[in-house]
C-alpha cells in the first residue's frame, strides 16, 4: 500500500552544488539533480498524465541548467522550481516521495520469487476454478502469481468445447500468435507425420525455442481425454533441476550455459515456416541467474557451430541434464480431466505425455484425445499483474 | 548453390576412438563424432523427414556407444552405419557433407550485413513497386532483404485505402499484435492526448521498447498526407551514430551500453497495459555488437535505478547521443505520398515528424493525416527470406 495520506510531509528543501536535498517528515533525506528534475517537470506543457509519457525534448533541456529559487507550498504538499528560462517546475510531495533514488525496486512484478519444485508438487498444484479466474480479480492475480512461482497450475471447470484458450487470452490481455495460429489443437490421429499427433511418448521438452523469445505461458485445454490407459501428462521444475546440476556437475552446466545450440524447425502450419536460432540449453540472465530452459531435443538442429572435439563433452553434459530431467524424483504426472486447463511456464516448467491407446472400436483417424492450446507472453501477463495490483492494492502509479 | 549434383562422392571412410574421419572427392577431410551419429540417425524411426524433427530420444542413446561397423553403398552417394544394438544408422552422402563441422554458417539471413547510412541515404532510399512485392517473390525478397542491409525501404503505389499492413503481414507471414492491436492508426485529431495523435513534432524515437523484444519491423501506410506544411517523416539510422558516439565519446557510448534505463507506458487501447521494462539505451549483443537502440524520450520511466551521484553524467551521455541522432548529416527527411508504405528496422532506425497544421477549412477533430500501422518480427521475416532463398536458388535444406 502507499496511499497518499500515508506520504510524510516535505519538511526542508537545502540547495546543493547540482541537486535539491529535500527531507521529509519522517526523516528520509533525499537528493534529486537539477537535470533531472527539469526532465520530469510536471507541468502539462512537458508531460501528459493522461499516458504518462514525457513530452519535453532532451534537446530543449541543458544539462548543467541550474534553479534560479525553488518554493515549498500548500503546507509542504508541492514545491515549486523557477528556472532561468522562465519556465515553473511543479512537483507534488507524493510524486517525489515515491520516485526516490534510494527505492530499489519500482515493480511490484519483479518482488515474486519462484520457488523450485520437485515431484512431491504433485500434491501442491495450485488449483484455480476456471469461472472464478473469469470473474474474480483476486482469484485471476492468484492464478497469474503463481504462474510466476511455481510456474504451473490447474484452471479446473471449463467448458468441454473450443473457445476456452481465446477467452482465457482476452481475460489476460491478449494471446501471443506464433506460426501454429492464435491458438492450436492437438489430436491423436493415426499416421500423422507430426510427433504431436500422434499417440506415441513425447519426451519433455519446451515449445517453439526458435523463437527471439520462445512463448512464454503456455495453456492446454482438455476437451476430451482418452479413456484408455496412458496419455498422462508429464512436467518437470527445469530451474530446481538446473540448480541440482550446477551443484552436482558444475562443468556440464557450465558447457550447457555457454555453448550455442542450433535450432531449427520448417514446415507449414498457420503459414509456412523455416525458423533458424542458436542459443544455450540453460539460459542466464546478464546477473548469471536462470533466465530459461531451451531444451527440445526434437527440434535441435544436425548442424552445429562447434568444434568436432567438443562435441562428445557438449553430449555428455546434455545427456547428464536430460537424465535428471526425466528422473523420478523430478518429475510429476497426472492425466488432465476434460475441462482442465493446465497453465505452465514453457521457459522454466517442461513437459511431456506418455504414451496411450487410440480406443479399438474407434475408426483410424478418429480422435480420442483432444487438447486445445494457446500462448501468453510474460510482457501481457506482467501488465495485467501490474493492473491488478493497482485496482485491489491501491498500489501507487508512479 | 547447394544443388546435390555438386556434392563430391564420399570416398573413404576411416574410423578413429570416438568418430569417424571422412574423405571426399574433392579433398575435404571431415570428423563425425560416433555420439553425434547416433544422435542424427536419418532412419525413419529415428527422424521425421516431413518436420524435419529428430523422434529418438536422448535417453535412448548411449554417449559412449561405439558402432560395429559401416559400409559405404550405392557408390558412395550413401553411408551406413551398424550399432552394437542392431540398429542401422544411414546417411545420405549429401546430407553429410552439408552437416559438416567446419562449416560455420548455416543460416543465409545471417550472412547479410548492415549497412550504415547517414543524410546521404535519402538520395538512395531503395524503392520497391508495392504490386510487385505482392507478387514477385524476387521482390519481395530484396525488400526484406534491404530491411536487414539499410534498415529502410520505401514500397510505392499501394492502394490509398486501409488494409495494406495487413496483406503485406499475410504476405510476409503475420503481424506482431501489441497492445495496439493487429494494426494501429495515426490520425492527426485536434486536443488528443496522445502525442502521436497530435499535429506537433515527434521527436526522433522507437516504438515501444517496454516490450521484452521491442517490434522488429514498422510499416507506416500513407492513406492521406495533409497538403498544408509541414507533416515530414524523419528518420536516423542509430547504428551509424552509435559507432560514430563509440568513436568520438567511448566514455558515454559505454554508459549507455550498460545502465539499464526503466521504460514504462500505461494506457487502454487494444487492450488496458501497463508495461515496465529496465534495458540500456544502447544494447548490445553477447559479442559487444550493436544489436538495437531503444531510446524513446516520451516513455522513459521518472524513476531510476541509477545512484543519484551518477545521474547527471547519464544524461550527459544521453544528451550527447540525442544530439548527434537529431545532427543533419545524420537525419533523413521526406513527405511521405499517399500510396506509400515506409518500412523501417524499429530496432535501428529511430522515426520521427515535423509537426504541420490542421487545413483551415476543416473542422477540428477532423483528420488531415492518416497513416496506418503495423509491425512485423524478425523471427517471421527471417523465416521468409530462408523459403525465398529455398524457392528462388536452390539452396539446400539442411
Amino acid at each position: 500500500m502507499d496511499a497518499s495520506d500515508q506520504t510524510p510531509q516535505l519538511t526542508v528543501v537545502k540547495r546543493c552544488s547540482d541537486c535539491y536535498e529535500v527531507v521529509w517528515g519522517d526523516g528520509y533525506t533525499g537528493r534529486y539533480p537539477f537535470v533531472w528534475l527539469r526532465d520530469n517537470c510536471r507541468c502539462s506543457g512537458c508531460y501528459y498524465p493522461s499516458s504518462k509519457q514525457r513530452s519535453v525534448l532532451l534537446s530543449d533541456i541543458d544539462v548543467e541548467m541550474e534553479p534560479e529559487r525553488e518554493e515549498l507550498i500548500v503546507d509542504g504538499q508541492e514545491m515549486k522550481i523557477f528556472w532561468p528560462d522562465d519556465h515553473v517546475s511543479p512537483f507534488p510531495s507524493r510524486w517525489l516521495y515515491l520516485n526516490r533514488f534510494d527505492k530499489t525496486n519500482f515493480d511490484p512484478v519483479s518482488q515474486l520469487v519462484p520457488k523450485p519444485w520437485g515431484s512431491e508438487q504433485v500434491n501442491e498444484l495450485l488449483r484455480f476454478d476456471y469461472k472464478e479466474v473469469m470473474e474474480d480479480s483476486r482469484v485471476l492475480r492468484d492464478w497469474l502469481r503463481s504462474l510466476v512461482v511455481s510456474g504451473i497450475a490447474l484452471l479446473t471447470g471449463a467448458p468441454k468445447e473450443t473457445g476456452v484458450i481465446e477467452s482465457i487470452g482476452k481475460r489476460v490481455g491478449h494471446l501471443r500468435t506464433t506460426m501454429y495460429g492464435h491458438t492450436f489443437e492437438v489430436l491423436a490421429i493415426a499416421s500423422s507425420s507430426n510427433l504431436a499427433y500422434t499417440t506415441l511418448k513425447l519426451g519433455l521438452h519446451v515449445d517453439l525455442p526458435l523463437y527471439e523469445v520462445p512463448p512464454s505461458v503456455q495453456m492446454l485445454h482438455c476437451i476430451k481425454q482418452c479413456e484408455t490407459v496412458g496419455g498422462e501428462s508429464q512436467f518437470c521444475d527445469a530451474l530446481k533441476v538446473t540448480n541440482d546440476l550446477k551443484e552436482s556437475d558444475p562443468e556440464f552446466y557450465n558447457t550447457l550455459t555457454r555453448v550455442k545450440v542450433d535450432i531449427r524447425l520448417r514446415g507449414k502450419d498457420y503459414i509456412p515456416y523455416h525458423f533458424q536460432y542458436a542459443r544455450p540449453i540453460i539460459e542466464l540472465d546478464d546477473e548469471g541467474k536462470f533466465k530459461a530452459i531451451t531444451h527440445n531435443n526434437g527440434v535441435r538442429a544436425p548442424y552445429m557451430n562447434l568444434p568436432v572435439a567438443d562435441v562428445k563433452s557438449w553430449y555428455k553434459s546434455l545427456s547428464c541434464l536430460d537424465g535428471k530431467l526425466n528422473a523420478k524424483e523430478n518429475m510429476i504426472q497426472f492425466k488432465l480431466k476434460e475441462g482442465d486447463v493446465v497453465t505452465f511456464n514453457n521457459n522454466r516448467v517442461m513437459h511431456g505425455r506418455s504414451s496411450f491407446q487410440l480406443a479399438q472400436d474407434q475408426d483410424e483417424g478418429k480422435k480420442t484425445r483432444h487438447l486445445a492450446g494457446g500462448y501468453l507472453s510474460w510482457d501481457v501477463i506482467n501488465s495485467s499483474i501490474r493492473l491488478l495490483d493497482e485496482e485491489l492494492d491501491d498500489i501507487a502509479i508512479l
